[in-house]
């Protein structure tokens, strides 16, 4: 008989909510039982939430500070930076044995200096904190396994990452690493604002905090910790916004310090992992988009190399990629629930 | 244990095809065992699609005339107009006891005078067609059960029949009906052509075959023997290009001849039907795209009444409701893996 | 030598004045000499609005009520609903010499009843009210020419006028007429809101206001002055939001009262319009965005009739249709500074 | 009075033809006279071209091969790689007092190895294309003053060349630089193909040529000629699509050999152009679509420097510029016809 394991969604209105709930009719187990929202609290799910109608007759929004349902055994924190931190620290303390993941940025950096410059605060709970595992399983699974408290990677980080893992476990991170990356309007999150409004973006290409991204020190520390701290290189990543709803397109530019075969590095590395896919061409966000697939391919001439990847910012960027985590917490085959192709168009 | 039905995509490269493989792997009784494709013959279906790549990792496309494997029970004919028909005849003669569901509009019209005024040219197989039953379950229900042979509605007649059936049935429909209806750009097939030049299309909206679409025959087909005959209404219907993938996206105008409440006819009518939703407000095209439902809203001045509907055009109004359909064929539930929530965005 | 006509914008920072402000650089006679704004009082133009950087180097946005430059000779209400009418009650008191074209709907709605109907509130000044011509060139030419007070019609008013005022004029509108007209997302205002928001409308389209459009009353009440109130006609509208940023695309379905030729009366009436082009195949909104341009197409079966327009909804849907009456009000040549081609892409 | 200068366009119903007809309307000297193409051969240009209706009502298309109408001063060669030089030759022959601009690439590049491996075939006049300027005016006016021919530049090279120029004339170019650029649809001319095919480009964005786009050595070779062949840098292109009809944005990387204040430099060099405009802020493409202009910013992080360029493709990186070529050619002000601000949205 098939296991249920009953769910907590914090934030479940906002993108990374919604996008949770549109995956979980499909997973067998993670059932959601309790969804909170500041804004919609009382109000029922498919009432707020039209595209879910059919799904979640019984589920109403309540409010982040209303008792869990008895027996709730997990939790995904789908909340705004700086919310997550307070959240997580009441939950651990009514229900230490809950799992959580958390999709905020609050428990991802672990040099404190680091998470203040980013985020102008301290981190209110560190000791919480350093027990969190950062949450991208292709290159920290084994942490992952050994937790129940994971935080899920920042979208831009995890096409970044990914793009330049394989060099860094092998040491070939050096020198300058450049990153062009394109996000898709939905990064921006469910409340409109002047950067997502229609008429302007919808044909309109731009750039914004070039040089000083939040992401940027996440996908440093997170290099650094596979080049065992031993690479020299220096990072410098540039966030593009794109018209188009989901996804997000990195460029990566490398310069390899030896004479190696970058493609045979990325085949070996990335054979196994079942939700990265090695592209012959190159990849495209269409393909990836409502999926919890990143397709990477790589080019090289001489010891110039880019790295391509695609994935979409709310799948492996963020309501994916938790449950692939949450999957790892509850000891289930990681692809449970995620295994669903593309569509095209 | 989970019976698997083998069956076949003719023309699985196109749109119509595509979306097939993109839903069967959800289904836990459809297996496509052979695949056709006049121009990619002998290529591997990943290689040609990768947004599925990981989902069919053996199957290859073959010639249509290719002889299907033993075993095969069914088949979706994703094929042209004028293709089906003989493809039909070819397989049916091959083999008589395959279920068959046809996507193109080669075995909708009734009517041989129709038939030829709308397509140009006389059906070659007048008497297999007889045995086709017009494939919207939720007007046809009872046919489609009784017959192994259906043919699928067009994609504007899905969303035109959808808003206007409960009035037929009532005997409500009469004078002018008017239809201005709005489809995404896949509805153009997978081919590029002129009207989905991207550059072209991205911002533009236009209107084509004005009072001369092919589907309108059909919807008032349809309507006719729903009403029983007794109707006397004449309808007009303006096809329109938006710049979208998918969607159709339908308003009806009528006049009631009676003192009725439409709404309550409707929410009477669509309550039992599991792909219609009944909405409040109005429907929009992003909550119905990539499912099989139809919203439906229903507005009402004195007998002045409105009625709007959106589909997805390759989901309940193409894949969606083949698969739909094949479940009915197979005595299965007719939601058998088509039940997924939208997504937004 | 060219006559300069200083010009103030009152709401030039919302999307009909910086519409204005894109088109008259190429004016040859109206200088915008004062621009307001409640939200960017005391900012420069260009500061604010970047794409018109090099073309306003000395303007800097104003309070409403601060005095104008001496020597301005007329004014662009671009203000919101509401605000027009108090605007140009003291701006008529102060310089009653002012000519004004009101972009707003303070204006256009003879009727007091009908008038709080729509607004939900009595207009504040009634008596200036009347004073007020109809500014729909087309349709209102003469009356336009002798007065100083424009009230420059609805985007979908526009778009559905000029589809439907040749039938009108000939007494050739009779019974049921109804109206779908899709709107790109630059008709909801600079402003982002819900319905506006990239993510969600990118691919989306939906209805609202079914039946109950403010601009409805407006279409009544100028086809019924055309008709000279002999017309018996019964207008059903409904507006929809589309995906794309600029237009108004119109389908009008009518039934003839007479057996006449209607592309013949709409050749005949539209020859001599210079912002009108009537088409052989059926309008496309891309061809007439960033123009004053209307393209209008007819279809007719039997006595059925259906009727196409295209506009950009901020050209000839308001701020280019605000200029063309401004030029009339000074007898100026009816197209000068309109006269561009449109883009493709 | 105004003088008219009579000018034929080759290849006028592709997208850099369209666009001259766009543009030329509001130049007060070039007229177009002849307008060649081979599809279009005998229609007339409103009949193809409907945005263009009431602005070239006696303009037909004629065969490139047809003579030209006596006084014709000079020629747009809009047409593809490979025919411009035969084209250029048989004009050249003919008409050699004609001035010249050539869209295409023929006439790009000096070296004929370069050249050879750039286009895979011997340039088959090598001799006439020495005498070609390249055509930018930012960094080459000179030298196109001095000749009566010249080679309008690629759209990714406008776009690269103007955010690296003012490092490279400094002597400030060196390692490793890298460019992301991102092109819309339009890019790929007015052909419909698979890449622009409107439901698969309407929300993705991909890579292509990584690493070996054409337009690469274009940009090494002026980059090269304005560092005086001193700089020894390596430049690594990534050619990226987008999802919108128009414009290129360039992200360029790369890291200075000294510490100097690069947003100085760039204000020092770029001060004095008109068409160029350095923003305080991110340009962005909407500011720049259907101008002439190219938005500039400057990002420093100690010797790392980000430059990003906002062009549209169709107008600075081809016709807009081409126009301000023959401007330079004719010695008229280089901005004549072309000072139109940019539309929001």
């Amino acid at each position: 008989m098939t296991k249920t394991i009953d769910v907590a969604i914090f934030g479940a209105a906002g993108y990374g909510g919604q996008e949770l709930l549109r995956l979980l009719p499909a997973h067998p187990h993670f059932r959601p039982v309790a969804v909170t929202s500041q804004r919609y609290a009382g109000k029922g799910v498919e009432e707020i939430l039209p595209q879910l109608e059919g799904f979640f007759p019984d589920l109403r929004f309540t409010r982040p500070e209303a008792p869990l349902p008895e027996g709730c055994a997990a939790a995904f924190l789908a909340t705004p930076h700086g919310v997550s931190q307070q959240l997580f620290a009441t939950l651990h303390e009514r229900c230490p044995e809950m799992d959580v993941v958390d999709l905020s940025g609050d428990h991802r950096l672990k040099d404190k200096e680091v998470f203040y410059s980013v985020y102008g605060a301290e981190h209110r709970f560190p000791d919480k904190a350093k027990d969190f595992a950062y949450g991208l399983p292709e290159t920290n699974r084994e942490a992952i396994r050994q937790t129940a408290f994971v935080a899920n990677p920042g979208c831009f980080a995890t096409g970044a990452i990914l793009a330049l893992a394989p060099l860094a476990e092998q040491g070939l991170l050096e020198g300058d690493v450049t990153l062009a990356q394109t996000t898709g309007s939905s990064g921006s999150g469910a409340e409109p604002k002047s950067g997502t409004h229609h008429p302007e973006r919808a044909q309109d290409m731009r750039a914004y905090k070039v040089l000083s991204h939040q992401h940027q020190p996440e996908i440093v520390q997170e290099l650094s910790r596979l080049g065992l701290a031993r690479l020299e290189f220096d990072l410098a990543m540039v966030p593009q916004s794109g018209p188009f709803s989901r996804g997000i397109f990195t460029v990566a530019h490398a310069r390899l310090p030896a004479d190696v075969d970058a493609a045979e590095i990325y085949a070996r590395r990335y054979g196994p992992e079942p939700f990265v896919r090695l592209r012959r061409d190159t990849p495209s966000l269409r393909h990836v988009a409502r999926t919890n697939f990143c397709d990477v391919s790589v080019h090289q001439r001489g010891r110039r190399v880019v790295v391509l990847t695609a994935i979409d910012n709310l799948g492996k960027g963020m309501a994916g990629q938790a449950i692939q985590n949450m999957n790892i917490l509850f000891g289930l085959d990681e692809t449970t629930g995620l295994l669903a192709p593309g569509a095209n168009p």
